[in-house]
């Protein structure tokens, strides 16, 4: 069976869905690995690499061919379309936003398992994409924020008098929160962090944060760790509870997300008036609508506050920045996946298994994952 | 007597001589400080902070009422030619370039206080610009570094495997090298350190390096803690004991530095080509001619090697990058020099203390300073 591995073909994604390592283990279990030329350039991997792990370097990936296409990005339908019937495909899919490429693969008869969609157990932790990818996030940020902040994060007792550590509040304890916090304390930076999922108190001080409680009578802990959505008049007492909280802070993390929803409003314009000239604020979810209003994926924003600006940060597609390793982690997220539903050298999913199940978005010409075949025929419908 | 802060007239140069503590320090002790509008805007100083400190603020520093002009850059020589006879100066000086500054200064009569000269003695090392400034150096290019790396500094050990710390050289173990040792371990990199001076073994130790020893079989401790200029054959020798070690790192700092000399080349273009694609190099010592070849201040040079790219980062005034806290130390270093020599709220320099002879620089229409004396005859000399 061939395994194939494309160049990612959007703009600025510098992630590979395949590292030379991986490559080696697919031979390893009996597959046909084909790579594109350049498939790893940018994230650091060398064609070289690949031929010696085993893989057929190719110019372009005859995607008719292919039994299983492994990526990073959501495929295009016009990938999807050249696919044959039975194909297997690996990778992002965006279920919840990609509606026209979930009805290609299922039309198309492909197999399609998505990283979003496998399961949160622990048995599937080592294929937990959104998990490695967010560990870069969490990462990145603090470093992004540090180069942007005028001031020291840590603590210095110099000759010339103590600087006192940068205050980091990170809104947001998932694993992208938890990374940031653990970053942040790494450099010195005094940390606390709010989450409306109570349960990650513990976690956050697992990481050396304060855990701010906020009197919300209300708790927002949704199945498989994530949060669910506050309602609005709650949403607008958090913002006003946590309205000190930001005012005090040297520099802001948010990274709250809620699955197949835009991202939750935290911090208003009204509130950033009161912090200090040369703060900064990072905002993970920019690309999914922004915790902080006004903040554009990709954009630095300085925003006038008395005295002086600070600056407003929405990140852009933190892990390709960090390519190498996230490519990785990512690779090793599919190779398990795959690994988990080969036998004998061949992909044969059981779909018995409740991580293979889970993943899986379509099969067999139908759209297997229930809130996105609801999605896709509401869509149909409303055509 | 009157104080005077300027906006620091250089493009690109955020810091200010002065912050509203020290201004108040300046008040308490007798002076009237004289502030110009927006002096402080660029390093996060507002000037209503001055205000509240004791100071005057005023649209342009009346050159010629000037007692004791606080500045962060070496003077213009227009500049100096505006200051009336007997008027004191304190700030960066650059003694070994700014010739014409310097001759400016003794011919008109100016009492020079350079930063660059106050002697290393503890009783001195609040007043120690060179090395408060350093601090901020050392710090800054492990953050720039880092952020140009296409991986983790840190060991993480993830349900996707485990991902091994960075490996982190830092060549230069004064004040800014040693501060990159403990910022670079802070982030959780593995960090390797070397200096010519070994006295520097144990200060690299004590932040968590590891000190490496070149069979040099010659020392080049200098005094005052600086380093000397090795002979070229030792130079050669340095370089070829030192290239493995090159190879071997994923991030390179160089921070090596003689006091007015160019800075000695440690790094030349061959010893590049083994090292792994996707390596950072910060050149801290770019702007004074480089440790590396072919770096380029404010530049970041990709740099073609076996399988990919590196890229080399000319450091340009990093402390600039975070001048508020450069400017707090800054000033603090500046006010405590004028502090030593301020008698019932004048500046009365008494030239018989060590620390007042040594970091005066021009003084009653001569250069103090033996060897900046000698450069500037001998440039005398040769017109």
């Amino acid at each position: 069976m061939q395994i194939a591995i494309r160049r990612e073909p959007i703009e600025g994604e510098r992630r590979v869905a395949a590292t030379p390592a991986t490559v080696a283990t697919y031979v390893r279990e009996g597959y046909q690995v084909v790579v594109q030329r350049d498939a790893g350039a940018a994230s650091g991997y060398p064609d070289a690499a690949y031929f010696d792990a085993g893989a057929t370097l190719v110019d372009a990936v005859d995607l008719t061919a292919v039994d299983v296409l492994a990526h990073v990005r959501p495929l295009e339908p016009a990938t999807i379309a050249a696919l044959k019937p039975g194909a297997v495909t690996v990778g992002f899919a965006a279920p919840a936003g990609e509606l026209d490429a979930v009805a290609e693969l299922a039309d198309r008869g492909v197999t399609a398992f998505s990283l979003e969609l496998v399961p949160r157990i622990s048995r599937a932790q080592s294929m937990d994409a959104l998990t490695s990818q967010a560990l870069i996030a969490g990462y990145r940020c603090v470093l992004e924020a540090a180069t942007r902040f005028p001031r020291f994060l840590p603590l210095y007792m110099t000759a010339a008098g103590t600087i006192p550590p940068a205050s980091v509040l990170v809104l947001g304890a998932g694993v992208a929160g938890l990374q940031a916090i653990a970053t942040a304390k790494r450099l010195g930076a005094k940390v606390s962090a709010y989450d409306v999922r109570s349960a990650s108190a513990d976690e956050v001080r697992s990481m050396g944060g304060t855990f701010i409680h906020l009197d919300l009578d209300e708790d927002a802990d949704a199945a498989g760790g994530y949060a669910k959505e506050l309602a609005a008049d709650r949403a607008a007492r958090q913002r006003e509870l946590l309205t000190p909280h930001v005012q005090a802070a040297d520099i802001i993390i948010t990274t709250a997300a809620i699955p197949g929803r835009p991202a939750p409003r935290l911090i208003t314009a009204d509130m950033l008036t009161g912090m200090t000239p040369g703060s900064v604020i990072v905002d993970l979810a920019a690309e999914s609508g922004g915790n902080v209003e006004g903040s554009v994926a990709g954009v630095d924003t300085a925003v006038a506050v008395d005295g002086g600006v600070i600056t407003l940060v929405g990140m852009k597609d933190p892990a390709s920045t960090m390519a190498f390793d996230a490519s990785r982690l990512l690779a090793q997220n599919i190779a398990q996946l795959i690994g988990l539903m080969t036998v004998a050298g061949a992909l044969t999913p059981d779909f018995d298994d409740e991580v293979v199940a889970g993943a899986c978005l379509t099969h067999d010409g139908a759209v297997r994952h229930e809130p996105t075949a609801q999605a896709v025929a509401e869509r149909n419908g409303a055509r």
